[in-house]
């Protein structure tokens, strides 16, 4: 009997795992609000009522699609490294993978913005995903501080904060008016004010 | 002749500032996606043809409410005052206005997220937005600078992108998770460390 729903269960996450890869090509092709999740499901060449037993809204596909980016982007670009200078390095880089994405990041921005409401369906996923990129961002300016990497009287919380909105904020103002906006060189001005060694 | 048509036109001014005001009040009382142009030209006492002829889409209107807002702004925390870190401390003054005021913050996050495409209808309002705010936030920087109140190395341009952006990303991620984020003091916290100054 546990066989069989372990089977039946992985079956379930590879088909759920479909649907996400599907609806990612989708937003870059026509973008979120040119989406249907009947157009979706008729790529992964299943019914619509089929895919609305796995995603019952667009909003819940996109925070998928959404978690799914937070796991290949920690991957890619190694987040999850021992807490420090390079962190901050892979952040960097992320922004420069960010750069190239612009699809990707719009879509973030925008759905970042409309799920501010609690009642909305990505608000659960944007306060998780604010939580965790604060928690990994605060450990390493708490080890910068104790090894005096960050200048004295700068409060390791706060440029944890300023650092992850400067992120969000340059986004938005550099797809808005991308000539007047370099996103990765104003991240690093901002962190080597912060430092007292170069990045 | 000259004269019937200059009081068509005040008559017109006043009429389209009538639906500003009314679609800021609706805004408030339900959001930006429970508004119906219907409904607004409802409490203006129009038809809704008619309010059409003033704003022929919902985006053109909420365009012209935020239009209306940076005015407001601009005149109420003496934004235009001349260059330097009055201008500076004026932008906190507006931060904890925002602080009081999230309805019409989550109204600009959302507005400005959609509208980073180029045919959206809020897009040239947006564009003119961050260009005249990175004017006058840089004319700042500079005197601060030319006087010494900026530290050694700051680059005016520079703070002048990751200010204007920090406001942005503090905002979404203050709507998100409001207990975690301190508005106000995280920005004075930014300012003070490219300040040689107290603020």
């Amino acid at each position: 009997m546990r066989a069989v729903d372990t089977g039946g269960y992985l079956k379930g996450r590879i088909r759920r795992e479909d649907i996400i890869s599907a609806a990612a090509v989708v937003y870059g092709e026509v973008g979120y609000h040119g989406a249907s999740l009947r157009e979706i499901a008729k790529r992964v060449g299943m019914s619509h009522a089929g895919l609305l037993y796995y995603f019952p809204t667009k909003e819940a596909l996109l925070a998928a699609v959404l978690e799914r980016r937070d796991a290949e982007d920690a991957e890619r670009e190694q987040l999850d490294s021992p807490p420090g200078l390079e962190v901050l390095r892979h952040y960097l880089a992320l922004a420069s993978h960010n750069v190239r994405h612009p699809g990707i990041v719009d879509l973030y921005a925008r759905l970042a913005a409309e799920a501010v409401a609690p009642d909305h369906p990505a608000h659960e996923y944007f306060k998780r995903h604010y939580d965790e990129a604060r928690v990994g961002v605060r450990d390493s300016f708490r080890v910068l501080a104790e090894s005096g990497e960050l200048r004295a009287g700068v409060d390791p919380e706060q440029a944890t904060i300023t650092f992850i909105a400067l992120m969000d904020g340059l986004q938005v103002q550099w797809l808005t008016t991308p000539d007047a906006v370099d996103l990765v060189g104003s991240l690093r001005f901002y962190l080597q004010a912060l430092l007292t060694v170069p990045l």
